[in-house]
């Protein structure tokens, strides 16, 4: 992590220490890295998530890859917080603990995390408290990163609303909202908003770990390669963390609109003389000869951070798993996650019942689609084009991790034409919820596959918006329509109104 | 509310009770009705909210002004809800509720709020509740609009984050976050974003109980005169209550970017051809010919939805008020409204102190702070221009209110300069929280008045920010800077980032 001999200036990370005047971890954070270990999702190979190099100036480099080129994935042990159920003396704490009662063991992980979740955000008026437990990441900090509090860079995040917009279940008064589910064709249908968090969409959840892992190694500058909702949430966190954040993209093919956000937060914008394959190439590159924490999507505690979205929406429901859950599916990184998040949950007996997934492509971009449509005898890659600019993906990152998921858990996989991602949209936006397009797929996809018989009407089902319709204010908005320009009196109004 | 009559569509409202059915209200709402009073804030004329007149299709008309052209102030009578301490009878209830022990009342409602504020959302998969108590803004029922829960149209709102950014309370390792505590000079500062709203502004505290206000009279279409968050929120909470929403505009006036939101949201845009004060003109004059129910800052009830920033600050302060308040003031109805909670607060023990309300003004549109610099003698207008376009207003329709918030909490008056005001947005945004440039005011203006030593910099304050960063995505943006182009190889970024 030498940023300073790679001639970074620390900037606002000044003051922050500096792993080039650590040639070790301080002793609680190796202890931490020392239980993580980093699992190749192609050949199973296991490597410990910082290593030892000679070539590094601190001695230590994180890794991203397997030495196969394959993406690697967090395991960890969990381990339930002492205090719950201590009525008794330790003895008895380690006995329950390793009660062979698996159902006894998920209610004490569910009353752990229900109690956090009970905890209002009350600050006292002159102390520095983290309100770890208010955030829908933190929260569930033993299934995701059990970092030291003083590490953890949180807003915090999550708390997303949970929408009822099932024709059943949704509360008498809000029309509009229940149109969703009439569109849908689903009883018992909810959308959870994942642009409510505060970047406006759902990266922030895997940013706050990933930054907070980058916080452990002392990084002072963090990178990725993208143009959109995963450059913003890295540049707001990395901003809060007093780090400076760098984002790789291919010059000329910058929508100046998109990277307002990450622009105002103070990224450093890098345009690379070539597509978008030689900046993802290029960021890798620089990151491991120039000491800065790559935070793309290879980054493994980004998933991790990621999986909140499964446990909250679980606790959201009082842990009764729902029969199916509807995402978009771009980078399969969100796939990756909820599905890992979900099968963890299972097997600590917080649920007893795995949710199938249903991950709903962009006709236009859709590779994981047509791997699935060969009972995913092949990798597919094509070259994307949606007007889903959120899921426009040829070649998705999380490919294998996404595979293992959706055939663990009898998941499919759709795809969705552009016209019908902007009917949904449509549909969301007017219902007053509103979203940005790539959210929409979840939408169509419901209303594909109740069309189909695929998912029954009566089913319990949970659909993911995955960023705010601020974000795209151009996209599938009418411009024009039930608009007019009318004379200032009564009858010119009433007249216009009337049409 | 003849809505029919003047040729408008139920459209998504059909299906709803039509107050053109119901020459009188359903006996709850009546009784509820009975119970508030409106009271001119110019002339202390009182009227009911709903009046009898002839001339209307139903006999009924909600009122919004004052005879003598004064804008109008709910006021309604606070009662505990009688679950709360009763471990007596009824009568031994009623005696506490009586208690001239004021402070033991203060801890009844304390309590009250603070049960609402532990209980998590959580829904079951297969009912329809509404989680009244999550809502930031129904948490605080009793003391906002206590209506019966079914009319109650809430996404939910509030609930935002209240940073901790002082040089002395901001948490370690936030190092951007302190930055702000750093620039305004402040040891104990909090900022409430609330732009983390579901539209995106704080107006959605105000338009959840206007547009529940409306759907108690069976209203099917509701208009406002506005080009930007009003109009947003307006839109996105008739949505989802079933209703058309209509938003008057001046025609060639119309930033097509900042209405995408509000079209999308499905509402009517009306241009007129005239300035903005014909449009105001109008949608009052529309409102009340054609029975559509008025939303804009006249509305009553707008105003006390709003009170709810300032409970839920005080709250999540533990209910230990902080010496000052700073916001930035454009029409006045936010002052007007945290003014009248922290009074109202205070009345009922709730606190001990009452906060000083710094409100901030553009100096570009300073009419309040003119009024102000001459005590308040002469109501002044301006023509107003400032890039602080959420707070470009000229002849603000709260002045009566806000000036008596000011003069009763012993508050002041500021004005910066637009350069100040971009300054401090840089701030905001480079700490990775963000805001719209008229939030920034707020920080401006704390740096301003610290600076002076009005604020002393070991007082205890709170700031409000009230848009959310994504609504402008153009000014004050950084649009170039920290960017370059450059070839694809180790060196050329290595060069790039050492500059």
């Amino acid at each position: 992590m030498a940023i300073n001999s790679a001639g970074l200036q620390p900037g606002r990370g000044a003051g922050k220490e500096n792993m080039q005047s650590h040639a070790t971890l301080v002793p609680e954070i190796a202890a931490l890295l020392s239980a993580i270990q980093l699992r190749c999702v192609e050949c199973s190979a296991l490597y410990p998530p910082v290593e030892a190099q000679s070539s590094s100036a601190t001695g230590l480099v994180p890794r991203y890859r397997c030495e196969c080129g394959g993406v690697l994935d967090v395991e960890l042990e969990f381990t339930l917080p002492k205090q719950v159920g201590m009525q008794g003396d330790e003895e008895s704490w380690h006995l329950m603990e390793r009660a062979s009662n698996a159902s006894a063991v998920g209610a004490l992980w569910r009353q752990v995390f229900d109690e956090r979740a009970s905890s209002p955000p009350i600050w006292s008026i002159s102390t520095d408290k983290l309100l770890l437990d208010y955030s829908g990441v933190w929260r569930y900090r033993e299934l995701i990163l059990p970092a030291p509090e003083r590490y953890v860079i949180t807003r915090p995040e999550g708390n997303t609303n949970l929408y009822p917009v099932g024709m059943e279940n949704c509360p008498v008064g809000r029309i509009g909202h229940r149109q969703i589910g009439t569109y849908a064709g689903l009883e018992l249908f909810f959308l959870k908003h994942e642009g409510e968090n505060p970047s406006g969409s759902f990266k922030d959840r895997g940013m706050t770990a990933g930054i907070t892992m980058a916080n452990m190694l002392g990084a002072s500058a963090v990178a990725c390669a993208s143009t959109g909702n995963t450059s913003a949430s890295l540049a707001a966190y990395a901003a809060q963390a007093g780090m400076r954040s760098i984002v790789f993209l291919p010059a000329g093919n910058v929508a100046a609109g998109k990277l307002a956000q990450t622009m105002a937060y103070g990224a450093t914008t890098v345009q690379i003389e070539g597509d978008f394959d030689a900046a993802m190439q290029l960021v890798e590159q620089v990151c491991n000869e120039l000491g800065i924490y790559l935070l793309n999507s290879l980054n493994p505690f980004r998933v991790e951070g990621q999986k909140a979205i499964g446990f909250e929406l679980l606790q959201q429901l009082d842990w009764q798993a729902p029969d199916w859950l509807i995402l978009p599916a771009g980078n399969l990184g969100n796939i990756s996650a909820i599905g890992k998040a979900f099968r963890q949950a299972y097997d600590l007996s917080l649920i007893t019942q795995i949710p199938r997934i249903a991950a709903i492509q962009a006709a236009g971009a859709n590779p994981f689609y047509q791997s699935y449509q060969q009972q995913f005898q092949k990798r597919v890659s094509v070259k994307a084009d949606t007007v889903a600019s959120a899921i426009k993906i040829g070649n998705p990152v999380s490919y294998a991790r996404a595979r293992a998921v959706i055939e663990a858990c009898d998941g499919i996989v759709a795809q969705v034409t552009d016209e019908e991602i902007l009917a949904a949209k449509e549909i969301i936006d007017r219902s007053g919820i509103g979203c940005e397009p790539a959210s929409a797929a979840t939408l169509a996809g419901a209303h594909k596959l109740v069309a189909e018989g695929v998912i029954k009407r009566d089913e319990r089902v949970v659909g993911i918006l995955t960023g705010n319709l601020l974000k795209d204010n151009v996209t599938g908005i009418p411009q024009q329509r039930n608009s007019a320009v009318v004379k200032p009196n009564l009858d010119a109004v009433r007249a216009m109104l009337a049409q």
